[in-house]
């Protein structure tokens, strides 16, 4: 049961609220879903941009830039870092956290990580909902930061308005960012590190690579910029790419239908997870066991035993 | 319905029968269950290797010359690659292919290629199902190649018998592949292309690390083992810390129960995918699209729409 105070205070982006709220969708329980769907009508006013690419690329730097350069100019913003961590860590790693730091105290930024391991998957769909709490807090950018390497970290960069991949002149990264799927997901590109002595070769793969893919003069044709994000040059180009993709958006009355593709993601995860979490409760994980036990004998194959799990299931649903 | 000479076929290790039967599991449909069903009472026999880590560290090399090496001791290796190809390559990329060309024609070599982008999931079943089918062709090694940069891919190389995580001294590197959840799979480690200036620099931070997981005494401490694979070195202990590991889980009595665990998270996944496919089959997809317009109009959240899907999956399940 969640309060209404508790709801207003989130509206009033009440840093400790919009905390709690976070972890209340973390933790994906029954107040998670009840809070979502109360803020859900006041979803929608925050611009979402997905950064993406493989590690070491630079992404948080460049978030980090990002994020000075808008708060320059009046905006609020909100970052969800969705960081791979080991459960034996314990945590994101020091050197994000430390980079993070100027702007972690500016009170017009909201910063929150959410790890990848010991997670039992969903954490697409719990990027979103965070994202969605930030939104109706009423921070202008949300900015979602994830290393594209998984599909589900794909998904989360997917989820935004404006994607941006993030790569490095290094050799082979051009040809690893292609096997990883991410040239179908950018709608420009950063080559980050710029001054390295083979940024020019880089960029010239880059673009040949995109030449290659279907397109049309009406199309979106997504460009590629330079940066050295740690000495912050190229920054203010980034900002201006997202804004003129913004516009390409709405005047080509694709905003909509990228946010109605978005929604149906999103369904799609929420019935999902929800099925899963049914299915492996505690009498599903108990069928299961016992079910183990006539495969290690040789009796039965995992194929027959998941058709009675499923039978069973079909009971409880 | 599937012939049982179909099935006796790929027992007696028929080429093109068990390029055939791969394809089927790739498929995923009801001939699909249908044929792992009727395999699965010789499943066993083989013993599989998974082999994982980040983009570029040589996993294919290493997978080509310990291949020849099983093969000069006489035995027969089945190899499962799983390949982030881009929809738009439309392949597995030139390079890959071209390295395996010299075992490719061997007769006592089985080597598939899956792809993991395009596809709806599932890909850890699909590999482990695909394995399943070399396994019971008699093949005696099975070695399944993934990048070790999603969760799917690491459920992929979890599913070994042994599973070596595989690095380059790059700087950073080890870092990598602490964040992406790496150490925590890996049985041993190879440190390949060893020939690098940085090398022993990264094998003696991946030592400290390893140093501070966990460990007593009676339990497993996974070795780093040097190889410069381009060159054949350090193929054959590689080789010897398989049998090694091999040998402390047999004595150990760990055998029986990884491969427990692993059929447990066999059954986990083949319950969610058909679960899924039923979910959302032409019906389920209509009952998406229509819902997708109230939340448009912004009467409903996506987890009212959710709720109302799960209830109507109900009666069709």
């Amino acid at each position: 049961m969640i309060e209404e105070i508790f709801i207003q205070k989130i509206f009033e982006n009440d840093r400790r609220k919009v905390a709690r709220a976070i972890s209340i969708v973390e933790s994906d329980n029954e107040n998670s879903t009840e809070l979502l769907k109360r803020i859900y009508q006041n979803v929608g006013g925050a611009y979402r941009i997905g950064i993406t690419g493989p590690p070491g690329a630079g992404k948080s730097t460049i978030t980090n830039q990002l994020t000075k350069l808008y708060r320059s100019l009046g905006k609020t913003v909100g970052i969800i870092a969705v960081d791979p961590t080991s459960p034996f860590t314990g945590g994101a790693l020091l050197g994000d956290r430390i980079r993070m730091n100027d702007i972690g105290n500016d009170s017009g930024v909201f910063i929150r990580s959410m790890a990848t391991r010991g997670s039992l998957g969903g954490l697409s769909k719990k990027a979103n909902d965070a994202a969605d709490v930030l939104d109706v807090a009423g921070y202008n950018y949300i900015i979602m930061e994830t290393v594209g390497v998984g599909q589900s970290e794909l998904d989360i960069a997917q989820a935004a308005d404006t994607t941006i991949v993030v790569l490095v002149p290094e050799s082979g990264d051009t040809v690893q960012a292609m096997k990883a799927g991410l040239m179908e997901i950018a709608d420009f590109f950063v080559v980050n590190k710029s001054d390295r002595p083979d940024a020019k070769q880089a960029v010239t793969a880059l673009q040949t690579i995109l030449m290659m893919r279907p397109h049309d003069e009406h199309s979106w044709m997504p460009k590629i910029i330079d940066t050295i994000a740690v000495d912050n040059k190229g920054i203010i180009e980034v900002a201006e790419e997202i804004s003129r993709h913004r516009m390409y958006l709405d005047q080509s009355g694709k905003f909509l239908k990228r946010r109605e593709q978005r929604t149906k993601i999103r369904i799609k995860e929420i019935v999902e997870e929800s099925i899963r979490k049914k299915l492996w409760n505690a009498s599903g994980k108990e069928a299961l066991n016992s079910a183990l036990e006539k495969v290690i004998l040789g009796s039965l194959s995992p194929y027959h035993i998941a058709d009675e799990i499923i039978a069973n299931f079909k009971n409880q649903l």
